[in-house]
């Protein structure tokens, strides 16, 4: 055994309460080099009495390692743990002290779990488990009103720039809800809908206002009441790092330089506010000199913005905030922000827009979720091309899975795309059938999906502004295969909870090969989902105990042969199996 | 090049701010497989401008890994980081996404330090890194008011049980300011001195009230401003995770049950409040039933609580509060507990009690500091004997000082014994000369030690009641020559800061050979500390470029020859030398 590869840190996502009652503890080895791990454990005031062992499963491998997992029940809300570790005739023990050749006399040296206190427990909305979002960005959408246009509106399905606007607006999303209630999501993201002079709008001028382009607050709440009324949730983006230029109490900074009363709103490093060498002297998002970051650990900012935070869950009852460049902004705020939106909405999800490995936010104290960028490249990545295979594939996704506590994964933000990267049809080489298969992944798997407005139609474009263009609504330029394809898949995943919160295993994911089978499993389901990412033709096979086997799209049966399930598969086929246990 | 052995993590003890201007990262390696690490790094908006490469020392080493360590300064606060890896002729690169032989394109996938936020900098209390503290237990320390002795109070110097008393007092205390002055310890650590019926009164009944056996509320003030005019800092012991089962508010639930307004302050489990089968039917420390368990994450329990916290450091000034069986309450109730205390007192030092890997803790939100028992099991595991040898022994260090930032390390409360554990010199086998070496360890390591009363002057003793013995004040029964050398050697702390903070090396730490040298240095002074940790008088080696070496205890010149240091060691003998740079 490689000791080397052991590891496991007590109080962290190696070791978290799952409930109130359970606690998961992961345990880490080198890949195929363990036959059998057991948590040893007990309370530590009475360990004899309490002492259990667990069996620990292989839950996700990636290149270099095993991940096993157990769950756990102490009687007592205390847990002392170790870990008894066999590879062939050869067993050791790891505690918190070191690897032995012996058990290590309990519980001192052991791990720890203190006490399961239900405050620190991380629980997510229930209802973002089930939840399949559409993202919208509204100036592309739709123009519902053609009254509140900008002056420069371009025509309809122009090109879009970073700063030309479309007229898209508020009204525009209301009148397409049956378009949205139809594709089967049961929940809109909204990109930023305040005041501010951009088309994007992640530079606000005003908080509390709906941007006059969009609409006003009123038509906002009319918006949100139309969507609940229709079951669908709406979450808005919190752009809290920063503020326009041209926000007033920054302009009073500009003006007043140090005297100003908002001096201190903002990171000035050196007054006056002005530009020097293309660098400004405050603080900004990158380094836009038109983004002024807050200072939000002064606690009149910190108050100001969840005031806003607050203000737009009780006015407008918004069922969630994703938060911008969120991991720029202090974590005392993000503790204070959790506090006031779960006071005011307990079930509000809180997604942070993090790009890297978020887990110091996912915690339990800070967000729910966060964008799942190194998903999407992942997806990205494998179903592009033919060139990885699934061995490599699943590596990732078994990395990416074991960052984060079971909470978070089952509410991880997943997309394929966003109006920050390229849309998904473009960046698999606008082949619609591998459009398919990153859409089948997406759907059935761990995490809450995403879908990019327009990518259900077979909208393409490279980066931003590419990415940001007009929704096309003329019937005759929309893809309706590819429309009824997602609708088929949304409902597949709405219709069977175990493809959102069943258990996920690659049953094929082989070295040299592009051809993959997963499953997803419960006490109630068996889906499995076979793939062919390659060019030509195959049949995959896997041993498959039982005969009651059916399609999950055609709902045909489908039958193994002597114990072998053979499943033909075209060029960058797929099919989703399942069966009742 | 082991790359399983490869670890990082972004945001986390591997990656944080250690001033509002400098990042310190940590990579790990197998242990002597890799010659050199930089860290490449740039602000990701920016990269090419701000490209920097920072090579990375290695910092620590342990049983399986090396540790590596750069403090890097990005110019805009915002830091994007990879590493480069090299063993001989061989180099990779580690980023978030992977390991590759070719550098990865920056800054996609790279590690993410998002920005430097002051308000989540760990800043531990600047005075807390220079003090030496004295932990008295007040029963057993020193009796200045018989008035107050509870009834039943046993002579001076019996053998102590877990339930008698010997009349030790705060005026005692005050009574003997000047003996510890004498001693040079700069700081106090009382275990807890509020009403409580027990004789270590870990069993509260009234949190504002001092037990009258030990005095009053004034009797509490006058004795920390006693101390303060000697420049003593005092710290009390905060038992906030249970109170007595005679606490007027446990006792309304024990009858009232359910219906008493105050059965949520407790984590009863079942009604009414009653023991079956040894087992309470309320939450407890440990299964005590006289201990019952707050409820802290009860509004109202906090708030009672948060506000003893408030009370003793306005009312009384005092310094720190050590925080009892710290890991048994919730995460919240801590981030909110240094919010009140720092608002108090800035200053203010927190130390939680717990035995394990404490990170959780102390990662800027909650704790300074942790009572750090790992450190005492190690060190007099070491010193106890010679069977261990100076390679374990480095090892375990290493491994403790990598767990938690520097900011911990410099302030983390270390500690021979308490009145938990066994008297040190019942550890080593009442060998003095065992226990000097411990004592020469504990201060001139890096961390705030903490001496246990008694210990200055020979007192033994086993596990609790035992070594809780009554503090022995006749001259002719202390052991002078001891306090004398506890008293030489916390003078050698005081005197240089270089034992306090400077860096720390071992320079020999080998298989099979219980001796050991050790380093500690700033940019003005050079220490070495050679250690014989055998039975048999020795020569410890070891070369030393200059010849400007001096005893620090008898200021004699040390003169290597030929370049090498040849130190003479009486049986576990020991010698610290000294240099100007």
């Amino acid at each position: 055994m490689l000791r080397e590869c052991f590891y496991h840190v007590s109080n962290s996502n190696w070791a978290y309460a799952y409930t109130k009652e359970k606690i998961h503890l992961r345990f880490r080895t080198k890949r195929d080099d363990v036959t059998e791990i057991a948590a040893v454990t007990g309370d530590k005031y009475d360990w004899d009495r309490t002492y259990k062992e667990y069996p620990m499963l292989r839950i996700a491998s990636d290149a270099y390692f095993d991940y096993w997992e157990a769950t756990v029940k102490p009687k007592y809300k205390r847990l002392t743990y170790g870990f008894r570790i066999t590879a062939g005739t050869e067993t050791v023990w790891m505690v918190e002290t070191g690897v032995y050749n012996e058990q290590p006399y309990p519980p001192g040296g052991y791990y720890d779990f203190p006490y399961i206190h239900e405050i620190d427990l991380f629980t997510a909305p229930e209802w973002a488990k089930s939840a399949i979002f559409y993202q919208i960005f509204p100036d592309r959408f739709a123009n519902g009103d053609l009254e509140n246009d900008p002056e420069g509106t371009e025509q309809w399905g122009d090109t879009p720039t970073t700063d030309n606007s479309f007229g898209g607006d508020l009204q525009g999303i209301i009148d397409k809800l049956d378009y949205i209630v139809n594709l089967g999501v049961n929940a809109i993201y909204l990109t930023p809908v305040f005041e501010s002079p951009s088309n994007h709008k992640y530079d606000t001028l005003d908080y509390k206002k709906v941007d006059p382009q969009f609409g006003d607050n009123a038509k906002l709440k009319e918006l949100v009441e139309a969507c609940h009324d229709r079951g669908i949730r709406v979450m808005l983006d919190a752009v809290f790092n920063h503020c326009s230029e041209h926000f007033a109490l920054f302009q009073d900074v500009v003006k007043k330089g140090e005297k100003s009363k908002y001096a201190d709103w903002f990171h000035v490093r050196e007054f006056p506010i002005e530009v020097k060498d293309g660098i400004p002297t405050y603080d900004t998002f990158g380094f836009f000199q038109h983004m002024p970051k807050f200072n939000t650990a002064n606690p009149e900012v910190k108050e100001y913005l969840l005031d806003v935070a607050e203000y737009w869950i009780k006015e407008i009852k918004i069922d969630g905030w994703r938060l911008d460049v969120a991991n720029e902004i202090d974590h005392h705020f993000w503790r204070d922000f959790r506090k006031i939106v779960k006071a005011a909405n307990p079930e509000a999800y809180i997604v942070g827009e993090v790009w890297n490995d978020s887990l110091k936010w996912l915690l339990g104290d800070q967000f729910d979720s966060v964008m799942n960028y190194p998903f999407s490249n992942k997806v990205l990545e494998f179903f592009s091309s033919s060139y990885m295979d699934g061995y490599t594939f699943a590596n990732s996704m078994g990395f990416l899975l074991m960052r984060y506590p079971q909470q978070t994964n089952e509410v991880v933000f997943n997309l394929l795309c966003s109006h920050d990267t390229p849309r998904v049809l473009t960046c698999v080489g606008e082949d619609k059938r591998r459009l398919k298969l990153c859409v089948v992944f997406l759907l059935t798997y761990i995490g809450t999906p995403c879908i990019f407005y327009g990518d259900e139609i077979g909208l393409t474009g490279g980066g931003d502004p590419d990415c940001r263009k007009c929704m096309v609504w003329e019937p005759e330029h929309q893809d309706n295969e590819l429309y009824d394809f997602y609708k088929l898949l949304i409902a597949l995943r709405k219709d069977y909870d175990v493809l959102r919160q069943g258990g996920f295993r690659f049953l094929k994911a082989d070295s040299g090969d592009s051809r993959i089978i997963y499953e997803r499993i419960d006490d109630k389901m068996h889906f499995t989902v076979w793939m062919n990412n390659t060019e030509e033709e195959t049949v995959l096979s896997h041993p498959m105990e039982t005969d009651d086997w059916k399609d999950a799209l055609s709902q045909e049966d489908v039958v193994p042969e002597n114990g072998m399930m053979n499943i033909k598969l075209d060029p960058l086929g797929y099919r989703i199996l399942y069966r009742w246990l």
